[in-house]
């Protein structure tokens, strides 16, 4: 089931993505094309997150749209950048070249910048009665924050510097403070933006973001170790060879598969308040642990 | 006397730009500091336009110098990407090593994305009874845009690619596209930013940023045939020895002078409407084609 509410959702959200993106001409058409290739494709796990809770707090669906659309753009530019050589140097994303290999290096950089730029767009595009005066500068605001020192950018920075310098004295705490900065910060985000946009109490929606954040980068982990590039769509293996922590490393595989699926149940049952009107999102906290890419 | 209003106006906006990069330690603390190299220094143009408008437009002063930050930030997240080695790969800007020579690539690219979320941030921190519903939406939309195919991003592309490809047919239809995305985009919203917040017509506004941003595009190019670098702050010369179009090159020196001056002209006919008020924008137009750096 969550698989099917994935894929319908996906495809909304690719429908709005490809609309955000502008029609252009000769060169600069190249470089529209190439946004076309980083946005597309991928789980689209943000983008139903967002999309479930803005019905939840009683917004639109074209602002739920609206805002997968910004968050879906936001993680596209973010893997586009962490794929570059002087970063991650991955050549496999999605089953397909990374984009700085199938357009160039430069272009790899500026499609990141320009997908970042689309995602603020994205939420200054909402136009729904139901936004409550300041929550278009909280939610602004709110992305800000993940793009910045303390989320994404301050994550992979983390994760970049503990490749290079010693092992760190406390590896669990590192890394979780990687993933809790690296991904958790978008996924906590595309769960409480619609809270942030309607003013309604985020805390249930952060609670569970905040547990399938952490079992999804578990469940990444286990998929590094078990997974085939072929079905994963990029390269596995990678932290092994280079020496990367991991929470299947420090717990042994057993111990992080049963914290992935507590993680489940501590994110299911964050939902209570909102009774069954949550269930994809329960189902969609049940499929992180058990998905195969 | 521009140079003193600059200056001062320059004082406000490294402030405000200061408290904006959050406080960290360890590896995050080094992120920061290289944020807070990236922002250093500067004419600090962009924000001296963004404050002048808004006093211009009846917003508070610390609105106007939140705008300020926001366009000196994004500024400063251009530069440090154009000058990344898969761009421009320059080694000098400010007359300092420019952020990825000083502590990196990656930190390059890092600091450029962070810088350009917190544009967005200040933006979203601004707190006005004199911004009209919707201002920030329109202000943020509008700041996105510069930011993309039809904005700096694209501008950068066409640069990139015309340093590739063969010399186009009409030199200075294309060097004049360039300039209107890659720089003048950005001179355009940091005049009329203010307007979009108050909800006035910008009108006036970006018809003189639109002559002063050509005029700043043509005085660049004499000082880059003119200038050392130890004046200028970065390396000159480089537009010869790269074989690209200038405004001097397909003018003549004499001839891109006089059309700078005109354009000077230009701006300061625009702003007719503000009367006195707007004096200090008429000596910033002037001071645009006289600056040695």
């Amino acid at each position: 089931m969550p698989e099917a509410t994935l894929a319908a959702h996906g495809a909304r959200v690719q429908a709005r993505l490809t609309a955000l993106i502008p029609g252009a001409e000769g060169e600069l058409g190249r470089l529209a094309e190439a946004m076309a290739y980083a946005v597309d494709g991928g789980k689209r796990v943000r983008g139903a997150l967002a999309i479930e809770t803005a019905a939840l707090c009683g917004l639109s669906q074209e602002t739920g749209e609206m805002v997968a659309a910004a968050v879906e753009a936001f993680h596209a530019y973010s893997l586009v950048h962490d794929d570059l050589p002087a970063m991650d140097d991955d050549d496999l994303r999605r089953g397909r070249p990374t984009v700085h290999k199938a357009y160039g290096e430069d272009m790899g950089i500026l499609v990141g910048d320009a997908l970042q730029a689309l995602s603020f767009e994205a939420l200054a595009r909402i136009d729904d009665p139901a936004v409550v005066p300041g929550g278009l500068a909280r939610a602004v605001a709110g992305l800000a924050g993940v793009g910045g020192v303390n989320g994404m950018v301050g994550g992979q920075w983390l994760d970049l510097a503990a490749e290079r310098g010693p092992r760190p004295a406390d590896p669990m705490a590192h890394i979780t403070q990687i993933q809790r900065l690296k991904t958790g910060a978008l996924i906590r985000y595309s769960a409480s933006v619609a809270a942030m946009l309607s003013g309604r109490d985020a805390a249930p929606l952060t609670g569970y973001a905040d547990a399938i954040g952490l079992a999804f980068q578990i469940r990444d982990d286990l998929l590094d170790v078990e997974g085939s590039p072929e079905e994963v769509g990029k390269a596995t293996g990678k932290d092994a060879g280079r020496g990367k922590a991991t929470f299947v490393e420090l717990l042994g595989p057993e111990a992080a598969r049963a914290k992935a699926e507590a993680l489940v149940e501590e994110a299911v049952e964050a939902l209570a308040p909102f009774g069954e009107e949550a269930d994809v999102l329960r189902a969609l906290a049940r499929f992180i642990v058990t998905r195969r890419n």
